[in-house]
Formats: structure tokens, C-alpha cells, sequence
């Protein structure tokens, strides 16, 4: 087949990176999910913090990185939980297990997340006009978004709407796991007092991810799911949406955003 | 918690469904996928055809619906597949073995599709002025997205840009498999003499779909990724990004484009 042209060779130079991530407990293969390659054991932790497999930086006894040999790339990541056997057992039947027999359907989805977190009932307050200059804050950060187009990015910002960390990804949901995972490997969870933005929409499991992460409110730079707003207002999230420079609408727990 | 008050309601009835769908495989579970409710038969044709579980629709024995009560919402699906037993577990671990002796990359990724299908070489053209065209087109037919900004698109056009089928889904990847799906169904795999736009990025699993389903030439709105464009090259498949009304970029098999 061969390369294409050299114009399009030149477009190619700026392309975001996507590469697969096997992640493996135990030695024993997980999943496999395609991510920009960087802050792997953060996308880990993250990640295992939302499916439930682990509640703290306590829990995850060792994170490392398999390779064969010298020249292979650093794709496949082992992580050692220090959990107990059993309670390790009861996460994965729970990991699979929303199709109870009551059968699956979004609230069964929502009733799953219940089970595992307690509603977030913390008094944060932030003000609109905070809100409003997260996005563009966002944006400003974003430095690979600029030059590929192609990552979405996940940022946490305090209540005084300054940026504390942002994270990109060619996949949104790792964007967030990769923020909130930084956090986990600093022992820093719940995220309480912060606002996280993310730069696509708000689907149920990335209010899933906030919601376990303890983080009070969440602003999506465009539109929410159905799920997403029910799964909100179950577990005490404030959803934003919309999020642009004139303005954003308030989907669940508007009793946050005051001032 | 509570609903939040009546202007939030008000906005909530144009929000994008999300609901999960369990696909079942001869009554085992295989997966479960967040999507937005319709053509749920075609996003398991689509789904299984480009993991390989399937070549044709004769190899899909039957696809129904399980529900337990009338009550309940009908998110399981389970497929009995028309494949000899040693085919499905030779397909079953394909699936799962990416990551081999050599190592998970994007490499091995890209060589466990090839392993799979043969690359396009059809004759297919396509012109400039009619790639120009096909966006506006795709927003046009998109009724959802007007109304709720949140779903994903993925249009089949002829050579001549005519629009022959339009899927919209809060998932990209599923409004992808819902539109290759239908012409699963209706035995009309390989899909040559096709153009597919997407709504969103062009990422590896994209090109993947596309490429299975024997579609010559792929258009995206937005961004593709290095691997994606990599995929697209040694699958045969013409890459079109950044697809504006104003111009594109081609990625890969520019020949495919003349006019």
C-alpha cells in the first residue's frame, strides 16, 4: 500500500496518537481500551476507581508495566489489588451483574451506582459567573487540542474556578478516568470541593465517574443524556450543559450554583 | 432528590435517550453498550460483523429480543449464531487476541484486522464536489441532533452522493454498526460503491468497521487519528477528515478522489 503524499504527510505530523492499552489484574487480562499513549497508570486507576474495583490509592497494591523485550512499546499495564479474595469475587459479580433479574434498563444501570456510593450531599457552592470562565479556561489549556483536533479533555478546577489539573485523550471517557486517576494515585479521593469540565457531552458513565469520585459538580461542554441527568440527580451531582461563552443550562442540583 | 425545577424539565424532554443494551450471545452475555433506543437488531448485526463473529447474514441464525415481563424494557437482545462450534471459538479468541507473543500495539491491531480481510482495491471515484457535499447533506437528514445537539451520525451515500440510509446514535461507534447493520441484514455486505460520512473523529475502530464492511471510502467530520489513518492505508480504505463545507483533508488513498 504504502504512504500516501507528501502534503499528506504533512497533515499526519499532528495527528493524535492512538495507541491500544491492555489492562490486566493480576496478570490476568481485563480489558483492552484505545487511548493516547501517557499517564497510563492514572487512565488505570481511574478507571478501576469508577467500575468499583478499588475505593482508594490503598487498594491498588502495585501498578507496572509488562514488556517483553526492550524494543516493544509500553501497551499492556498489570495492576495487583490489594483487596481480599472474596471482596475481589463480590466486585466482579457486581461489575457484571446489572442485568439482575429485574432485566437491564437504565434504572437498573442507575440502581447499581447506588448500591456502591452514597449521594453527594456536601454544601459546595459555586457561582455562575465562575461556571461561565471554566470553558474557555479549558480550552486554554488544551495545547494538543489546538494542534491535532482530535483529544477531548477532562479538567478539575477548585471552587474559585482555578485550574488545578487538566488531562486529554483521544477517548473521552479516558480524558476524565486519566484526571480523576491523578487524584486516586494521590490518595486525594473524594474529590470534594472541585468542578470537573469536560470537553464533549455528559453520558451516564461520565457522571458515573464523578459521582464515585465524590466530585459535587460537573460541567459538559455539550449536551447531556437522558441517563446522564437521572443518574445526576440520584447521586447528588450538579450537571451542567451547554457550556459556552454566553451562558449553560443547569440538568440536576441547580442548588449548588449560587452567588 | 427529587426532580430539579420546571426549567430543567422543560429542557430535559429534547434530551438524546441513552439507555444499555445486553447482547447475548446463544443466551450468554457478551457485552452490554450505553445506546440510544431503535434499530437495535441492526447495532447487533453491525456490532458482531465488525469483530468478526460474523461474515454474512446467513451466519446470524436469529436475533430476538428476551423479555421477562411485559413491564419491562426491551435492552437484551441475544443472537443464535449459524457458525460450526470450532469456527465460533477460533473467533471467540481471535477476538480476544490481539495481544500476542509480539506484544500489543497498534501494529498488531492493525494486523489482527488484516489476518481477517483481504484489502479494498475496487475502482470506486468519487469527486471533490461531491465529498464537499455530503456534510451538509448528513446535517440535513439529521432530525435528533437538531433537537437535542447530542446524537452521532453515520450516513451511507452512493458514488454519486446521494444519501441511501442515515443512523443516529448517542454512541458513535453505534450509529456506525446501526447503519452497516441494515445492509447486514438485508444481505448487502460488501458494501461497495459507498461512501460512509461520520458526524464526529475517525478513530481506529471506525476505519476497523468500515473496512469489514467493505465500504471504499470513509469521511469524517472531524479529526482522525495516527493509527486510524494508519489502518485506513493498509486496509485499502480512502480516509477523508476534517470534512467542512469549505474543504477537506484526505489521509489515505487519495486515488479514490478525482473528478
Amino acid at each position: 500500500m504504502g504512504r500516501a503524499e507528501p502534503e499528506s504527510l504533512a497533515v499526519e505530523e499532528s495527528l493524535a496518537i492512538e495507541e491500544p492499552l491492555e489492562i490486566r489484574l493480576g496478570g490476568r487480562r481485563f480489558t483492552l481500551t484505545m487511548r493516547t499513549p501517557g499517564h497510563d497508570e492514572e487512565l488505570v486507576a481511574g478507571f478501576l476507581l469508577a467500575e468499583g474495583f478499588i475505593s482508594s490509592r490503598a487498594e491498588i497494591g502495585e501498578i507496572r508495566r509488562m514488556r517483553r523485550r526492550k524494543t516493544q512499546p509500553d501497551n499492556v499495564i498489570d495492576v495487583i489489588l490489594q483487596v481480599r479474595a472474596e471482596d475481589l469475587r463480590e466486585r466482579l459479580k457486581r461489575n457484571f451483574a446489572i442485568s439482575s433479574s429485574c432485566g437491564v434498563c437504565g434504572k437498573t444501570s442507575i440502581e447499581s451506582i447506588q448500591r456502591r456510593i452514597a449521594p453527594l450531599r456536601d454544601l459546595s457552592r459555586v457561582s455562575p459567573v465562575t461556571i461561565i470562565r471554566l470553558a474557555p479556561r479549558m480550552r486554554e489549556a488544551q495545547v494538543t487540542f489546538a494542534a491535532t483536533g482530535g483529544l477531548h479533555a477532562a479538567a478539575i478546577f477548585d471552587l474559585a474556578g482555578n485550574l488545578r489539573l487538566l488531562r486529554e485523550d483521544i477517548g473521552r471517557h479516558n480524558a476524565v478516568d486519566k484526571a480523576i486517576g491523578r487524584y486516586v494515585m494521590d490518595g486525594a479521593i473524594p474529590l470534594a470541593d472541585s468542578v470537573m469540565t469536560v470537553s464533549g457531552r455528559a453520558s451516564f458513565e461520565i457522571v458515573q465517574k464523578a459521582a464515585v469520585a465524590g466530585i459535587p459538580i460537573l460541567a459538559a461542554v455539550s449536551a447531556p443524556s437522558s441517563l446522564a441527568v437521572e443518574l445526576a440527580e440520584e447521586t447528588g451531582v450538579t450537571l451542567v450543559g451547554f457550556l459556552r461563552d454566553a451562558g449553560f443550562n443547569v440538568y440536576a442540583h441547580p442548588e449548588r450554583i449560587a452567588g
